[in-house]
């Protein structure tokens, strides 16, 4: 199905005079208003192929209803996203649950809906039918060369695939690590992981890049072998220019500081970019914004801080991408709530007073500097990231038009009731 | 020093078109706004005497300047905070660093500035100059019998302290707990400390309460013996129905989910109140809403909702008290900030649209729910909580009128530049 | 396939020399020796039926060879178990996995190879093919009457096939929860817990008992219905003497104090057993004292005190079983790895010097408690297990003569490479 | 008091028949059985000048008696665990605590006893009296030049006393960091901080070393400069060779895989050395291997087997220290407990199969490599470790040497009950 404009204009309409109220109101004390808007408006988030998906845990899996059942309908449904919302307009590819059979007519059909494709991720973490080798013991860092070799070109082929649909960098997440002590070498797999990283770089076209996640735990429990922003550095470094560390907000130890790591990333350009999602125990895939916002905030507050220090552009040079698990929610509800979390964010931490905050810091004033802070934060931007999308022809409320739609009941009523997306 | 209600006038009436213009915005959508406006200028958050000073860490402290000397220039403090706040019309105070020796004249003291007494705290987590025996070792779970006795005897001390000035309520803190395995037993310990307080409830006038507080660990490392909610909720049905379970929100494990330890405690009738804090990483005594805002609001979306189905009214079933180390900031700019924190947040659970949210719930909803929740958080409340101090006498921006007003300057001037207040 | 004992026996004659010195070396300094190895020798601990194949995590599944096909080949397998370490006398079922479809067939089965069976495990986090209503949202804590209803039959009908077995405890775990601030109201949540528990205790035979195990988080996220001790230990208190709180090793938040909990527990009679594993991070199930043993040393501590003081026997008054996920392992392997690791530090348990700790506990001699317990774990205790074994029938090395007697090969050729055993 | 050899020698005849079943029993199995017992002999950890008097929390200080009341005193002190445990021949000063007045009188001193001067330690996170600037706010990373300046020459005065008394490295740890967001421009914060160190660095003697040390919080709460291993090495890396991390055991959020950092620090050739203790929440300081005694000795496994890699050796190429604070048990007994545990974890290190171990490792038997591990850990090594230091002239016991000898009880006489020793 496709959300048709007019459908979209005429809830808007409905929507208009409490938006127009709110918006104003607001307004009145933005400074450069209209850069503030352009900038929300050209701020896009990469929506992944597996979150269209419900997902699930060890324990069990429960589907929800008009899942996507091939690549095609998952480009469907994040143009329905895109539609509403107008900030999700790529989607990233995970190879082997969307290998696209067709390049050509998948990226004409991206097209269709407005949507180009971003990162593709490869998968060494699961084991698929009839591969030679097993992954149980880990891909890039295996003991075994012939292990790593597979593991190594099945990430070649997924910059191939990459390629042909117009993508410019590989994610990519190793699940390698050990669940016991003295399961690893941890030098050993560290080098082994390099060496083959180093073969998958050596194969990256000139213009792309290769995006190096970590995370502390799970699937394996005792030790991960890129397992911390440290260890994704010093790969990055050894590596070279096209490589650079993917922060995941859910892959961090309890209490981590991430917005400082996103910070000196920054200062030492080296951050790739965003798996966005939230948490509250580890890594939950919880909707973005669901549980700490603040922190959120906090983080995009170090972005633009730190990218107009570096005079970046924020649409072309970080990677932006939703990585969440949508377990009860409806998938796309998750995603519209997890993007209008993100751009409410975004959209705060473009209002803090960067000269008074300098000026608080210069003088230590720590009580000033937190009122500065949380006065942008306890602004109510929600009109302002509405204003920004109407412009961009999006609606006003996707979530209420979304549901006003019925887009899910069309969905179930086209591919059914007991679908069951590919992902985890 | 007292803060004249003309000077904070003045200073209202330059903030008030900008205040106005915010205030009936927000105001417009507030359903029973006569009701939460009410509701907001009723509640008030007790200030407890050891926070008027600079705290500090083990590796050190720095101390301002202008801090009080005595208990009346605390009890001044706290009148300015009043003042300006119009929202902590008590004091709390802490034996035996702040003994009032005329109990009558500090009444008075107090009743000058509006301001009466809150819950006393005992202190046997620190030796006493001349003390017959240490409490090195703990004090009412201590292996010594006669260590337990004068453990006791001094909270019963307390509590005379307390009935002179006028508390009905004791709040026991323990330190008591062990360094390391082996140390303690559990058992002894626990049947101690449960013997230790059916004494001190013994002691208890017949409209006191005594509050019972749990923390996990420090200044103890290994064990605490009184070291979580249920702990405490155990002993306080051993002992009866004046026994109840204080929370002090940075005393829990990583993660912890306080919202809902609040809710099964008021669901008990165990719930005496709150030590207001802030952290990321354990007890660490920073500003209220200062790290997670959105946590301090989920707890007061708890606090209304259960107090409602219990038909509770606030101001006087429950403890709130700020329990903070102002270890960098001006300790009355950090209280203030505390205090506008939770106004803030319990002015966003009064937003909070149950209906709706009931609803939501009963259709496992949990889209619907987080925007409910949300759009109550996201409101920007501030002018409601200023428009409600304003109707009181208070200043429309407290921390910017006492910055205007120089109070800490004038401080400076009467009490010096390097008075230190007793307390951590 | 079934181990013969002259098998053991042949290997048992290799080692004995081996073994009778490190035996007599040890046994030497131990007082009550015969005691101490007969409450070793009566020492067992339960095998689950779920923990005979290999786990996994929700981003896969790596199975061995061999997995039992049918409850029959279960109870092969702990027979194997059991054969070498006479320490794995029952079979704790899991319902609907592993449903009997003719009782006394497989009583018989078990009695074969000198099993009986523990505690029976319901299920109400997965939705069954079929079942009317889904577990999505929950079972016992669930908003709609029916859903709990269906959930309490379930429980019922575990502890119909239960009795068949003569089993007479019925475990429960609940993965009732909620992901989101506001899809729950806690307090509704367990009052229907409660209100469903008590339907199930109802339907309890005299004899029988149901254990309440409580965990943090997973595979919900934000909160979970029946989260820590206190909320199981309030639950079992509001049911009656019939229920009790079941500790799961990983079902806790960061560094807490389990051996503490332990100790409560006991204290209060409510403690209804164990679920070992060991883990780093979170609810990780890897083998048992694979990270910290010195904390299964600290609980068995506990235990033998606590049980001392209330008179209590250990085989029978507390129930004891692996919980575990051998994602990379081979399951008996790990599981006889578990047992030997909580032997282990059950005997170590058994050394310490009570008297002497007693009397520095009563001085608060922090250095010589620690002395005490740590000569106790410190004690190299392997052969005194393996005599104990050994007078009982079992192997000396159970792990070393389960290779040697190539059991896993054998079982392949049994019942083939690509074998799945039911369970997670 | 100084411990006369004859009497360390009586007391050694007392035990040695008990000693010698031990050692014979558990020499017979090991291999290369003279190498290992020389590594032990040689083996040594610094003891800290301020380790040597009680500790104490934000919330108190209980001191004990005799405790030293100048440097002289503290040298006594650790003259004394040389004595008996001839596994500390060198003292760690802390500057400004212990300021030697007179260099050459104090290298006599030490050198009476045995001992030498290990690295010296700065102290930025307190005032001292007098001093022009305040470091309330930071020192090395301070938003002011001046205070940056004074942090630095303070440094450089360090190394200053350093090289009068024969040390080689300067230790530095920061207290820099930030309890409020915002309070920190974190960029800004490292620049400062690196700028810093590399005036620092230049002022390095040439056979000097700088250790860097990192602390994810306290006393700061809400970000620390220096906070993770990986802040540490990019600072290390980037000021050059002399530069390297320093571990302390205690400075690490929950859950951190401690053992991998310490690997791939090694591998780096950035390993400077470890500050050790043991810990269950946080920065505990408590003695070492009193908490979590298997964690220690997978640390020491992944030393000897890194550094048998990098070809190094023990006793020059890393500095071992403890860093503890002994609230409650006497400082001395701590001490030699704290050693104690550090040489057993060594001993069970140096007793890994490592060719069998990396065998495993090859195949991925994640079982045998367990069973490889705690075969060794399992080892009842207190009896090789007594035999080094009984041949390298110490007590076969020397805690209960200590205690048998009455040492405290001689240092209460003569230094008094009420003493206090600078530090925490």
């Amino acid at each position: 199905m496709q959300i048709e404009k007019y459908k979209i204009d005429e809830l808007n309409h409905q929507a208009s005079s409490k938006h127009e109220r709110a918006f104003e109101y607001v307004a009145a004390d933005v400074k450069d208003l209209e850069s503030v808007l352009a900038k929300l408006e050209a701020f896009n988030v990469a929506i992944p192929s597996w979150a269209l998906g419900t997902g699930g845990t060890r324990f069990g899996r429960f589907s929800g209803g008009g899942e996507p059942r091939s690549l095609e309908e998952k480009i469907e449904d994040v143009g329905a996203i895109q539609a509403l919302n107008k900030s999700s307009n790529s989607i990233s590819l995970h190879i082997p649950w969307d290998i696209p059979s067709n390049a050509d007519a998948i990226k004409a059909a991206a097209a269709h809906h407005g949507l180009r494709f971003d990162a593709v991720n490869s998968n060494t973490f699961q084991d698929q039918k009839d591969q030679q080798h097993s992954f149980k013991y880990g891909s890039l860092h295996h003991v075994d060369k012939a292990v790593r070799k597979q593991a190594v070109e099945h990430n070649i082929e997924v910059i191939k695939y990459g390629v042909e649909l117009g993508s410019n960098a590989l994610s990519v997440w190793l699940a390698d690590g050990s669940n016991f002590p003295g399961q690893l070498n941890f030098r050993g797999a560290f080098q082994n992981t390099l060496e083959s990283l180093q073969e998958i770089y050596e194969a990256l076209p000139d213009d792309w890049k290769v995006w190096v996640e970590y995370k502390p735990y799970e699937p394996n429990f005792y030790s991960t072998t890129i397992g911390d922003w440290g260890q994704s550095l010093l790969l990055a470094n050894k590596l070279g220019p096209k490589a650079s560390t993917l922060v995941d907000l859910g892959h961090h130890l309890p209490n981590t500081n991430i917005e400082q790591i996103v910070s000196l990333l920054l200062m030492e350009g080296k951050l790739a970019g965003f798996h966005f999602n939230d948490s509250k125990y580890g890594d939950d895939d919880l909707t973005v914004g669901s549980i700490n916002p603040y922190q959120l905030f906090l983080i995009f507050n170090e972005l633009v801080e730190g990218m107009d220090a570096r005079g970046m552009t924020h649409a072309t040079d970080i990677g932006w991408m939703i990585d969440a698990s949508h377990n009860l929610k409806d998938p796309i509800e998750d995603l519209l709530q997890s993007v209008e979390a993100i751009k409410i964010a975004y959209a705060q931490a473009l209002l803090v007073d960067t000269a008074a905050l300098k000026a608080a810091q210069a003088a230590n004033d720590a009580v000033q500097a937190q009122e500065i802070l949380q006065a942008a934060y306890r602004t109510d931007v929600r009109s302002l990231v509405a204003e920004a999308r109407l412009r961009a022809g999006g609606a006003i409320n996707p979530l209420a038009a979304y549901r006003s739609l019925d887009v899910r009941g069309n969905l179930i009523k086209e591919r059914g009731a007991k679908t069951v997306a590919t992902g985890l």
